[in-house]
Protein backbone atom coordinates (compact mmCIF):
# COMPACT_ATOMS: atom_id res chain seq x y z
CA UNK A 1 0.00 0.00 0.00
CA UNK A 2 1.21 3.25 -0.35
CA UNK A 3 -0.37 6.55 2.06
CA UNK A 4 -0.30 10.31 2.12
CA UNK A 5 1.21 11.70 5.08
CA UNK A 6 0.27 14.69 6.74
CA UNK A 7 2.11 16.21 9.66
CA UNK A 8 0.77 19.44 11.59
CA UNK A 9 2.58 21.72 13.76
CA UNK A 10 1.00 22.57 16.68
CA UNK A 11 -1.51 25.80 15.92
CA UNK A 12 -1.67 28.37 17.68
CA UNK A 13 -5.62 27.84 18.68
CA UNK A 14 -6.12 24.49 19.36
CA UNK A 15 -9.94 24.73 19.77
CA UNK A 16 -10.49 26.47 16.50
CA UNK A 17 -8.10 24.25 14.79
CA UNK A 18 -9.67 20.81 15.89
CA UNK A 19 -13.11 22.27 15.00
CA UNK A 20 -12.09 23.12 11.60
CA UNK A 21 -10.33 19.46 10.86
CA UNK A 22 -13.63 18.24 12.37
CA UNK A 23 -16.53 19.84 10.68
CA UNK A 24 -14.88 20.99 7.52
CA UNK A 25 -11.82 19.74 6.59
CA UNK A 26 -12.44 15.71 7.90
CA UNK A 27 -15.55 15.31 5.53
CA UNK A 28 -13.59 17.35 2.45
CA UNK A 29 -10.88 14.03 3.25
CA UNK A 30 -13.47 11.40 3.33
CA UNK A 31 -14.84 12.43 -0.15
CA UNK A 32 -11.23 11.62 -1.83
CA UNK A 33 -11.39 8.78 -3.98
CA UNK A 34 -9.45 5.68 -3.71
CA UNK A 35 -9.01 6.01 0.45
CA UNK A 36 -8.84 2.55 1.66
CA UNK A 37 -8.52 3.71 5.40
CA UNK A 38 -7.00 7.12 7.43
CA UNK A 39 -5.89 7.08 10.81
CA UNK A 40 -5.19 10.21 13.04
CA UNK A 41 -2.71 10.50 15.50
CA UNK A 42 -2.54 13.41 18.39
CA UNK A 43 1.57 12.95 19.90
CA UNK A 44 1.22 13.77 23.45
CA UNK A 45 4.97 13.08 24.23
CA UNK A 46 8.74 12.62 23.08
CA UNK A 47 11.31 11.25 24.63
CA UNK A 48 13.39 15.07 23.92
CA UNK A 49 10.29 16.72 25.10
CA UNK A 50 7.72 18.35 23.38
CA UNK A 51 6.98 16.50 20.06
CA UNK A 52 7.68 18.97 17.39
CA UNK A 53 4.55 18.08 15.37
CA UNK A 54 0.84 18.02 17.06
CA UNK A 55 -1.25 15.84 15.08
CA UNK A 56 -0.62 13.27 11.99
CA UNK A 57 -3.24 12.01 9.25
CA UNK A 58 -2.27 9.12 7.25
CA UNK A 59 -4.92 8.26 4.31
CA UNK A 60 -4.12 4.51 2.74
CA UNK A 61 -4.69 3.57 -0.76
CA UNK A 62 -3.92 0.45 -2.52
CA UNK A 63 -0.88 1.42 -4.45
CA UNK A 64 0.65 5.03 -6.32
CA UNK A 65 -1.69 4.55 -9.47
CA UNK A 66 -4.90 4.90 -6.86
CA UNK A 67 -2.89 7.64 -5.08
CA UNK A 68 -1.77 9.30 -8.02
CA UNK A 69 -5.42 9.15 -9.57
CA UNK A 70 -6.67 10.64 -6.18
CA UNK A 71 -4.19 13.59 -5.97
CA UNK A 72 -6.17 14.45 -9.36
CA UNK A 73 -9.69 14.28 -8.62
CA UNK A 74 -11.68 17.55 -7.72
CA UNK A 75 -12.35 16.18 -3.98
CA UNK A 76 -8.52 16.72 -3.78
CA UNK A 77 -8.14 19.98 -4.80
CA UNK A 78 -11.56 20.93 -2.42
CA UNK A 79 -9.78 19.60 0.46
CA UNK A 80 -6.39 20.38 -0.14
CA UNK A 81 -7.70 24.02 -1.40
CA UNK A 82 -9.63 23.47 2.39
CA UNK A 83 -5.99 22.35 4.13
CA UNK A 84 -3.98 25.58 2.77
CA UNK A 85 -6.92 28.35 4.16
CA UNK A 86 -6.51 26.87 7.79
CA UNK A 87 -3.54 25.23 8.22
CA UNK A 88 -1.18 26.07 5.01
CA UNK A 89 1.50 27.27 8.03
CA UNK A 90 1.42 24.39 9.83
CA UNK A 91 1.69 21.59 7.17
CA UNK A 92 4.18 18.86 6.05
CA UNK A 93 2.59 16.47 3.09
CA UNK A 94 4.55 13.33 2.03
CA UNK A 95 3.95 10.51 -0.08
CA UNK A 96 5.07 6.82 0.87
CA UNK A 97 5.33 3.29 -0.01
CA UNK A 98 4.48 1.21 3.42
CA UNK A 99 5.31 -2.73 4.39
CA UNK A 100 3.56 -3.65 7.56
CA UNK A 101 4.91 -6.28 10.02
CA UNK A 102 3.45 -8.45 12.74
CA UNK B 1 -4.16 2.50 20.51
CA UNK B 2 -0.82 4.11 20.96
CA UNK B 3 2.07 3.97 18.89
CA UNK B 4 6.12 5.30 18.86
CA UNK B 5 6.28 7.36 15.77
CA UNK B 6 10.30 7.49 14.45
CA UNK B 7 10.99 10.00 11.49
CA UNK B 8 14.23 8.92 10.09
CA UNK B 9 15.93 12.05 7.87
CA UNK B 10 18.04 11.10 4.72
CA UNK B 11 20.90 9.19 5.80
CA UNK B 12 24.29 10.55 4.25
CA UNK B 13 24.29 6.90 2.94
CA UNK B 14 21.23 5.15 2.21
CA UNK B 15 22.80 1.63 2.04
CA UNK B 16 24.83 1.76 4.87
CA UNK B 17 22.02 3.08 6.88
CA UNK B 18 19.30 0.40 5.23
CA UNK B 19 21.58 -2.50 6.03
CA UNK B 20 22.22 -1.61 9.73
CA UNK B 21 18.61 -0.68 10.21
CA UNK B 22 17.58 -4.92 8.53
CA UNK B 23 20.12 -6.66 9.70
CA UNK B 24 20.77 -4.65 13.78
CA UNK B 25 17.99 -2.37 14.34
CA UNK B 26 14.82 -4.06 13.06
CA UNK B 27 16.04 -7.18 14.98
CA UNK B 28 16.44 -5.03 18.35
CA UNK B 29 13.07 -3.65 17.98
CA UNK B 30 10.84 -6.57 17.18
CA UNK B 31 12.47 -7.78 20.69
CA UNK B 32 10.66 -4.73 22.77
CA UNK B 33 7.74 -6.06 24.58
CA UNK B 34 3.88 -5.31 24.31
CA UNK B 35 4.17 -4.38 20.11
CA UNK B 36 0.85 -5.11 18.77
CA UNK B 37 2.69 -4.07 14.82
CA UNK B 38 5.02 -2.15 13.03
CA UNK B 39 4.85 -0.50 9.85
CA UNK B 40 7.44 1.03 8.06
CA UNK B 41 7.13 4.00 5.16
CA UNK B 42 9.53 5.08 2.50
CA UNK B 43 8.42 8.48 1.86
CA UNK B 44 8.93 8.78 -2.20
CA UNK B 45 8.00 12.42 -3.12
CA UNK B 46 5.96 15.07 -1.42
CA UNK B 47 3.77 17.69 -3.20
CA UNK B 48 6.43 21.01 -2.39
CA UNK B 49 9.52 18.62 -3.55
CA UNK B 50 11.96 16.60 -1.96
CA UNK B 51 10.08 15.30 1.40
CA UNK B 52 12.01 16.30 4.52
CA UNK B 53 12.23 12.90 6.25
CA UNK B 54 13.47 9.57 4.19
CA UNK B 55 11.62 7.25 6.33
CA UNK B 56 9.21 6.73 9.18
CA UNK B 57 8.43 3.69 11.70
CA UNK B 58 5.30 3.28 13.44
CA UNK B 59 5.13 0.39 16.52
CA UNK B 60 1.56 -0.18 17.64
CA UNK B 61 1.00 -0.68 21.49
CA UNK B 62 -2.72 -1.19 22.69
CA UNK B 63 -2.41 1.54 25.78
CA UNK B 64 -0.21 3.90 27.31
CA UNK B 65 0.47 1.72 29.48
CA UNK B 66 1.85 -0.77 27.47
CA UNK B 67 3.89 2.34 25.88
CA UNK B 68 5.07 3.36 29.27
CA UNK B 69 6.29 -0.41 29.98
CA UNK B 70 8.14 -1.02 26.70
CA UNK B 71 9.58 1.93 27.16
CA UNK B 72 11.20 1.00 30.41
CA UNK B 73 12.25 -2.69 29.34
CA UNK B 74 15.87 -3.71 28.49
CA UNK B 75 15.00 -4.41 25.09
CA UNK B 76 13.81 -0.79 24.37
CA UNK B 77 17.22 0.71 25.81
CA UNK B 78 19.03 -1.79 23.90
CA UNK B 79 17.42 -0.46 20.92
CA UNK B 80 17.19 3.04 21.54
CA UNK B 81 21.59 2.64 22.32
CA UNK B 82 21.42 1.08 19.04
CA UNK B 83 19.51 3.81 17.14
CA UNK B 84 21.15 6.47 18.71
CA UNK B 85 24.74 4.97 17.30
CA UNK B 86 23.94 5.15 13.66
CA UNK B 87 20.87 7.23 13.25
CA UNK B 88 21.32 9.77 16.54
CA UNK B 89 21.41 12.89 14.05
CA UNK B 90 18.78 11.83 11.97
CA UNK B 91 15.76 10.63 13.83
CA UNK B 92 13.18 12.56 16.06
CA UNK B 93 10.73 10.34 17.97
CA UNK B 94 6.90 11.31 19.18
CA UNK B 95 4.23 9.33 21.19
CA UNK B 96 0.68 9.17 19.79
CA UNK B 97 -2.95 8.56 20.43
CA UNK B 98 -4.24 6.83 17.50
CA UNK B 99 -7.45 6.69 16.04
CA UNK B 100 -8.64 4.63 12.93
CA UNK B 101 -11.82 5.37 10.64
CA UNK B 102 -13.75 2.54 7.44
Amino acid sequence: MVKLVTLYKKPANIQVFEEHYSSVHLPLLEKIPGIIKTELARFFAGPQGEPPYYMMVEAYFADRGSLEAALQSPENRAADQDLMSFAGDLVTVMFADTYESQ
